[in-house]
C-alpha cells in the first residue's frame, strides 16, 4: 500500500467536526455509505466527514465530480455502493483523490465546495441504510484464538482441528437478513436440546449471543471458473465494515452438524453504516500474523510476500453493552472486551483468494466477514460465549447485574479504530443493535 | 391443493407439439421461464407449450394480458422471474388461468391468439436464462436415504446423526454461480488431503459429482422476525425445477468440518430452466412420507393435517450420463438412476416453515433446493457418491467405461416428471451440464 497525499496528517478539512478529538471520519477516512435523506425514502450515497455527509449525488449534480471516469460518476447516483464498487478499486481511489480535494480547506475545489451549501447533511438529521445490495453474504473462521476457545468448550482434547491451519474455514451466511446499525433484531425461535441425543423443544433461544467481526466487501469481482492470485486479492476489495454476526448457541450445538450453521445465524446480521476503504487503511497496515515453528507451511495459493509483510490491518475492537436497567436508570454502556484485528490466522487477502480458488464468482457488493475476533487473553474474546466460557462464568456488569448470553432489552455495540504515531486517527464507527423479545 | 379448469385432462391446446407422445409442456403445465430472444441480450419471460414459447412481454403488449393485476402485468415484462414471483401465487394463479385460455383451441381468447404471429418462439430458436435473480440460496438434506448413505460411508456405526429426524437440515449455498441448464461447469481445484489429519495438497479435485435434487422457488415472502406457519407455507411457494448441486467430495471431506461444505459446493449448481408451478403440480399431490413406530413424533410447528395428507409431490427423477466417448461414438446419454421424491423425509412446506421458524425473512426469487434426492435401493441412488460407494464399487456404463466419479467431458442430465392415471403428463424437463477441465 502506498501512501498517497489524501493520507497526509497535515491534511484539513474546511469541515470543522472533521477535526474534533476522538473524530472517526477526519479528511484522511472519508467512508462510504448509504443514507436515507430526510422526507424521501431512495437512499442517497455519501461521504462521512467529521459529524457530516457529504452528498455524491449532489456533488455530481453541480458539477464537483466532473472528470471522474462515466462509471464512477453513474455510480455515484446510486441507491447503493454496489455499483460504485462495481467500478473496482481504481474507480474508488480516483473518487477519494476527489472527494479528499473538495474537502481540503486549502484548494481551489474546497473553497469552491465550501460555498455550496448542500453539499453537506448533518448526519444527525438522516437515517443510515445498507451500505451496499449484497448478492452473498460470507463468513469466515480466521481467529484461531476463537476457534481454540470454542473448540476447547466441545472438543476439550482437541480444540482445534486438523484443517484450521491449512483452509481459511469458511461458510455461506444469509444475505436476506443483513440490517445497517440500529436495526433492532428480534429473538430467534427454534429448536434446542437439553441432551445432545435430544429430544429438542421449540422456543425462543436461552443463549443469544453476538459476535464481534469484521467485514469485507467485493470491489469488482472475477469470472465464475476463474481464481485470483493472492498478490492480486486487495485489487478486489473495496473497505471495511464492522460486523455483528448475531448467534443462537442452543440453536447451533443442536442443528449444526453435520452442515454446519443455519438458522442459529441466519435471523440477523447487523454491519455499520460506513465503509472504510482499503485506500484509507493504508496507514495501518501490518505484517500478517507470524507462524509459529509448530504451525505448518501455508500452502502456495495463500502464500506471498507482500501478504506476509503488509497483509494484516491494525483495528482496534470493542464491544460494549447497555441493558434495559442501564438506560433505565441513565447509565451508559460499559466494555465488554477489546481485541486487535491483527491477531487472525488468515488475512482478508488470504480469505478472498481462498474463496475464489475453486472458481466461485465473487461479485461487486459481496460481503464476506472475519468470524469473531478474539485475542488469546480473557479480555479479548469476542463473544460472549467466549466471555462467559459457554455460560459457566457469567459476567458482572458494574451496575450488579450478570450475563451468561444475552436478554432482552440489552443493546450490544461494536467500535472499531486505527491510530497510530505519525498518522490521523481514522474510525469504523459504530455498529449497534437491540435484542427484542421473540415472536409471541 | 384444488383441481381447477387449467388442470382438465381434455384441455387441448391450438399449439400442435403440446400434445405430442411424452410432451412435457403439455397446455395443463404451462411452467415459466426466462430466455434469451435472438439477437437481443435482455431476457424475456416465457410460458412453455409444447416446442414453443409463449412470449409474455409481447402477450402483454398486445392487450391478450389486460384485465390481470397491475402487478402481474408489469411483472411479464421484466429480465426475470422474481417480480413475477412477487405478485405472491394468487398472481401466479391468475396468470395461470388467462395462459391457459389463451393457448386454448376451443375458446374465443385461444381463437385471438392463435392468430398472433408473434405470441410464439420456437424454444429451439433461443437461449434460456437463469429462471430468477435469486436473492439467496439454500440447500435442505431432506432425504434420510441420502443421509444414511453419506453417514454410513463416514460413520458406519452411527449413520443417521441425533438430529436428523427433528431437524430439516439445511444451509445456505452460493447464489452467484447459479446457472441456467446447459452452461458448462469447469472442474474445481481445492485443497485435498489424503489423510483426515492432513497435509493437504492443492490441485483439481479428482472426486467431482454431481447431485440430484428438486428446488423451489420462493413467492412473496415474510418480514424479518416473523415465521410462517406451515399452513400457509405453500402460498409461499412458486414453483419447483430440477437442481444438480456439483460437489467435490475430496474438497468436502477436508472442509467441511466445522462449518460445514463451502467451496465444494459453491463452484456452480445448475437449475433447469422452467419453473413448474405448484399449481400445475396440483394433480400430483401425494401423502408426506409416514414415520414409521421407531421415528419421533414430530414437533408441531412442523406437524399439519393437510401437509401430511398431500405435502408430497409424486415427481420421478432420473440421472442419465454421456461422456465423451459416447459423443464421439455416436452413443446417447445412459441413465444412471431412477428416484422419487415423494421418499423425502421433509416436505417443501416443513423445509419453508423451518426456515422462516427463527424469523429468517424469505424474499421472492429466493431458492431452496431438497438435498440430493436417493431412494432406499441402489437404482434409486442421487450422487454418484453413493452410487459407487465412494469409489468402491466404480459404475460399469455400456460401452465399457467406468465411473467412480466425473471425468472430463461427462455430461450430466437430470429429468423430471409427473404421471398418474386420470391426469396428462407433465414434465420438469432438463438440466444439464458438461464437466469441463480445471482452470489451468
Amino acid at each position: 500500500m502506498t501512501l498517497d497525499a489524501t493520507h497526509d496528517p497535515a491534511l484539513r478539512s474546511w469541515v470543522p467536526s472533521a477535526h474534533a478529538p476522538g473524530s472517526n471520519f477526519p479528511i484522511q477516512n472519508l467512508p462510504l455509505g448509504a443514507y436515507h435523506p430526510t422526507g424521501g425514502n431512495v437512499p442517497r450515497l455519501g461521504v462521512a466527514i467529521g459529524e457530516m455527509i457529504l452528498d455524491l449525488a449532489h456533488a455530481r449534480e453541480v458539477g464537483l465530480l466532473d472528470g471522474l471516469r462515466i462509471d464512477v460518476l453513474e455510480a455515484c447516483g446510486a441507491e447503493s455502493l454496489t455499483p460504485l464498487f462495481a467500478t473496482r478499486r481504481s474507480g474508488l481511489t480516483a473518487l477519494r483523490a476527489r472527494v479528499s480535494a473538495l474537502l481540503r480547506e486549502d484548494t481551489p475545489e474546497g473553497a469552491r465546495a465550501s460555498q455550496d451549501r448542500e453539499l453537506l447533511v448533518p448526519m444527525s438529521a438522516v437515517q443510515m441504510a445498507l451500505p451496499a445490495v449484497v448478492g452473498d453474504y460470507t463468513d469466515f473462521y480466521a481467529s484461531i484464538d476463537h476457534a481454540t476457545n470454542v473448540g476447547s468448550m466441545f472438543r476439550p482434547d482437541n480444540p482445534l482441528l486438523p484443517n484450521y491451519k491449512h483452509v481459511p474455514i469458511g461458510y455461506h451466511g444469509r444475505a436476506s437478513s443483513l440490517v445497517v446499525s440500529g436495526t433492532a433484531v428480534r429473538r430467534p425461535q427454534g429448536q434446542t436440546s437439553a441432551k445432545p441425543e435430544g429430544p429438542p423443544t421449540f422456543g425462543p433461544s436461552a443463549r443469544m449471543d453476538y459476535e464481534l467481526e469484521v467485514g469485507a466487501f467485493v470491489a469488482g469481482g472475477n469470472a465464475m471458473g476463474t481464481s485470483i492470485p493472492l498478490a492480486d486479492a486487495e485489487r478486489y476489495i473495496a473497505g471495511v465494515v464492522l460486523v455483528n454476526d448475531w448467534s443462537a448457541r442452543d440453536l447451533q450445538s443442536w442443528e449444526y452438524q453435520p452442515l454446519g450453521p443455519f438458522l442459529a445465524k441466519n435471523f440477523a446480521t447487523t454491519v455499520s453504516p460506513w465503509v472504510v476503504t482499503l485506500d484509507a487503511l493504508a496507514p495501518f497496515r501490518a505484517p500478517s500474523r507470524p507462524r509459529g515453528a509448530d504451525d505448518p507451511a501455508v500452502l502456495p495459493y495463500l502464500s506471498d510476500a507482500r501478504d506476509r509483510e503488509a497483509g494484516g490491518v491494525a483495528i482496534t475492537l470493542e464491544v460494549w453493552i447497555r441493558t434495559a436497567q442501564m438506560r433505565a436508570e441513565g447509565e451508559l454502556e460499559v466494555r465488554l472486551s477489546r481485541g486487535d484485528f491483527r491477531g487472525m490466522y488468515w488475512t482478508l487477502g488470504q480469505m478472498l483468494t481462498h474463496h475464489a480458488s475453486n472458481g466461485c464468482n465473487l461479485r461487486a457488493g459481496d460481503l464476506f466477514a472475519s468470524g469473531t475476533v478474539s485475542g488469546p487473553t480473557k479480555d479479548s474474546r469476542g463473544s460472549m460465549l467466549e466471555l462467559s466460557w459457554r455460560g459457566a462464568e457469567p459476567i458482572a456488569l458494574p451496575n450488579g447485574e450478570t450475563r451468561a448470553f444475552l436478554t432482552d432489552g440489552d443493546e450490544v455495540i461494536l467500535r472499531g479504530w486505527c491510530e497510530r504515531e505519525g498518522a490521523v486517527r481514522i474510525g469504523l464507527g459504530e455498529c449497534r443493535g437491540i435484542v427484542l423479545p421473540a415472536e409471541s
